[in-house]
């Protein structure tokens, strides 16, 4: 049994790798911390724990969580997370940084869009880590920058055609839609229950989200040139889910038997990835509480132009789900260990 | 007191007209039709009409509805309606028809989308009833086609664009969000509440929803050429409201300020169009239950791309609003009469 | 036109004021006040009201406040309307407190039950605000103690029973679900969209909620005798809405249709009471956005218990239609007026 | 691996046979029926389980259907079960009916209910598939009369007082509320999204709900003495869970601390109860996908009144996970087998 720390336990992010790893038979959850909620128990800050994970929550001194545990999750606040990583990599713990600290490869990039980096000694050893584009790397890794969420799902909906260098790379619109847990846990008028019900609307419009130098990062790798698109992200009256709807012209015109097949060659034998036959779409409804990224490649043949539609959890494939799947990688347990269960629906 | 009749009383939209009816000072309700509920009051179709609206829903038999009425306003299903309004002109009775069959002025095209026209002799009566953009013609008509509710969003946000000829007319793409009232009333598992909640999907997508046509139509009228455009419809889990987020090139660089002046230049005087100042963006919320589109437009610096924004309550300034406010202008009423009432948030 | 202070302003039921008296003939807000938004236009804190109530908020000072009003809404937490009251009544102005300051007759039970009162001297002359049950006083008062929600729902669901003298006063449960709006607008993790959704439970169980005694008082005076009653208060997930079901045995059998017939001669000319035909039940989203109680009493023939239910929009009926009701009787106004809107539904 | 069947595959109660047994090592889910869906892969009903389980529904006949599985669960309505569980024991099978048809032990008042019981000679050997309450009988059945949704949470709220003889029986009240799902799947304009959404309704009201016979039986059972209650459901806009608050006075005053200490030894042990310590209260959402049943039982010291709030998901603990639960008792895995998953928050 392998020890598992969670750093940052009593967001939505860090409840969600407890829930996950409580069916997970290779490891235990040893460690948990929370500066809010030091010395209450998991289980009085979520009553889903009691009585299955009634651990006391500590507060976050790198060493001693370090003593504590083979595996950490960092699930803090960018630079919070890049505070206490150096100290967990130096006493030889593997991580699993859930923020966007070691997503950027540049840190100047990181320091146009967040603040300044204060480990990019460390940059270089972060691996990336979306498995199906990455899965070698990230077997070897030491410290892994968990994906966004926003980024997961437009990454994998746009990396077949990247790589086939089928698209105009000045054409990419991305569309997506998130559930409101996608704005975590904190005490904020906006997140209300009575702001957000009955509403949709787009936020962080005009390409200053934070998650777009991300997408860039990755679509620019997997196309070999750089790509600029454009993101819009909206929030959605509803807890969970990303659907991103994406836009680009096609070098030269295709049709949407081509693009299922072209995805489904791309994606075969990827555990979590569902191409969709022509005429099925994806819904965030039936990805609920899986680890899976649904997505449907077709054309709009007036116009010639590529869509793709592409759902996941936000808290699953978009976040802890996705991590867990890294440690499985990373430890070599098989890749779907503890993320087997089926989406939750209705 | 005019007297108006609303055939096909038992849906959302004829539910709606009677909701805003209610208030108008200058009209009475005293006709209402419904095949399924014939020989019921519509207050015990609607409880919310209890005390208020009593009235006895009757069997659709056009020339004793006509008696009954100066005004008629259908909410039938497409085809229906065509069937008796030619009958309602005949008599000398103004239509505002809620469906599709007069939207299309060229009955090839509603052929090609819908099925063979019945009644292409009215095409050329019927105005398309956006008062933004046709008061004029609106106020002398006998049949006002009134705007589908995807359409109204999009094209309110595009128009000050294409007519001042600033775009792309290749690059547009209209990605829209519903609320579920947008399906109607009738019993679907697709519409229950646990397939509907916590699901955001695509629907339609590839150019094949059949507001496409009619939002091109119009586009291309307001552009002196031919616009063909992308536009991919969603279902967001909520009751009321379209959110649509529409993207174009602009043939030369703008900025945002440049298109918050166009845009509030545009729409000066305009009882029903707020635009935002720039960093304020729209949501369904803040429209619901009110006749307004609100409506941003920005640029995305990064790509140079536009953006805009815009939101209507889909049952108000997308069909029941939108048509009491054609009533109004085609009677000489105050346009807002009976549809100053601020939106219901939360 | 007279003109009107809202006191408390960027709340809910600040908002549902100006929302409400938007529509309203006879009067003009001329102030609006809010300690955390001052300086702000009220339009920017709430974006429905743009270009339709577009007020600066100012900060609260009791004598310029009155400078600008004839009548002032005071919309503040308990404690901070009693500090305001006082000033404005002696300035001659007619106050209507949608607080709790002034509901409670009896300063020790305020006292018991919040905290010292500091303006037991005005407590005789306010008139608790429940037209239905103390029109006349209501009309001659200067200081109004509108009701809260709960209350609102139960007293008008108990009344005609007490009257009538029917019930075992020991047996009486009032078992109540809320929309999230009944939480206010503060920031709270509890109030979270993705704490309350998919989530219904009790809170305040046992006795233990503040509208317990308020709800005792009026069925004793009711009933001309102390009413002790259990009530539970639930968190339902909505926005607006409360629905009391509400048990007692009567001291003799009784059936459904006695009951139906006592309620609709009890309530007989009241504008806002709808008592439902037998087989009707009320639900929260028929009543939503509407001044309406809507209420089925019925007897449950295998145990002889009477069981009524009774709905009203918390905003509206269980607070700011309920304020305007009070002042246009207070006013001399016909009661209706601004509150003839019907509900949103759906 | 046991061989395993579910007839009526495509309801929500199927689904989630399918969700949980998933992941349950012992078993294998072999054949699925549906006769709306027969031909079609059950994926395609339900996009969820592509990839997963794409089984190909057949019609249900039911010799077939016996000799592909060892054990089946009836996921029928009531009559369409006892039409075929006959064969199913007649070909040794045994049989898990999530029904009403096998609930009630008098074909009498099965017949006052619902209709004239067509298989009374199984009715005996039927055994009441609570574990809290006849583990022992469970672990020889051949048939389970899987518990009612209401009932499971009222019976499960109860038993302690009523095994300790504590409550006035004449004094039972149950409240409660239900998400969507428990209309089932089929396409009715009162489960529409819109017509739910926003309301918090009554329904059954006065003792006429098909599970009030079933509780009062199990009550009946538990006190040693006829029960009558008052049963109200309500429908609340949610998908999933069932909260009941249960009244009752006792027959001599007792303390909220004295009753957590009756319930907490009362279920001691048990691995899906949970009995919250005094301050805490139950929620839909903290159980959501789970099968715990979470209890909290207190005093209203002002009236003396018991009152106890039990919490379910009303597919798991409520039918499909409670029918798991019965059939690793019956095949003697380890209770909690394929259970153990936490609930999904949020």
């Amino acid at each position: 049994m392998l020890k598992i720390a969670i750093v940052g336990a009593s967001g939505y992010t860090g409840l969600e790798l407890i829930r996950i790893l409580h069916c997970h038979p290779e490891v235990a959850v040893t460690c948990l911390t929370s500066e809010q909620n030091a010395g209450k128990r998991i289980s009085d800050v979520f009553q889903t724990l009691r009585g299955r994970c009634d651990i006391v929550l500590e507060n976050l001194e790198p060493v001693r969580v370090a003593e504590k545990a083979d595996i950490i999750f960092t699930a803090l606040p960018h630079k919070a997370a890049m505070e206490v990583v150096p100290t967990f990599l130096k006493l030889g713990k593997k991580v699993i940084d859930l923020s966007a600290d070691y997503r950027l490869s540049d840190p100047a990039v990181y320091g146009a869009w967040y603040e300044p980096h204060i480990n990019p000694a460390n940059l270089k050893k972060a691996v990336y880590g979306l498995p199906e584009i990455r899965r070698a790397k990230i077997k070897g890794a030491k410290l892994i920058a968990n994906p966004g969420c926003y980024p997961t799902s437009i990454i994998l909906g746009m990396a077949p055609l990247l790589k086939a260098g089928m698209l105009d790379l000045d054409s990419i619109i991305a569309d997506s839609a998130s559930g409101v847990t996608g704005a975590g846990r904190s005490a904020k008028v906006d997140s209300l229950y009575s702001e957000v019900n009955e509403g949709y609307r787009a936020y962080g419009a005009g390409g200053v989200h934070r998650h777009t130098p991300e997408i860039e990062q990755e679509l620019s790798l997997l196309a070999g040139k750089t790509v600029r698109l454009t993101f819009t992200p909206h929030l959605a009256p509803m807890d969970r889910g990303i659907l991103s709807t994406i836009y680009g012209m096609p070098k030269n015109s295709t049709t949407t038997g081509k693009l299922v097949k072209l995805y489904t060659e791309f994606y075969a034998g990827e555990p979590f990835v569902r191409v969709l036959p022509r005429g099925s779409l994806p819904s965030t409804s039936f990805v609920r509480g899986s680890n899976f990224c649904d997505i449907a490649p077709l054309v709009d043949d007036r116009t010639g132009r590529i869509i793709v539609i592409s759902a996941i959890d936000n808290l699953v494939k978009g976040a802890s789900g996705q991590a867990v799947q890294n440690m499985n990688l990373m430890c070599g347990f098989p890749e779907t260990m503890g993320l087997e269960g089926l989406a939750l629906f209705p």
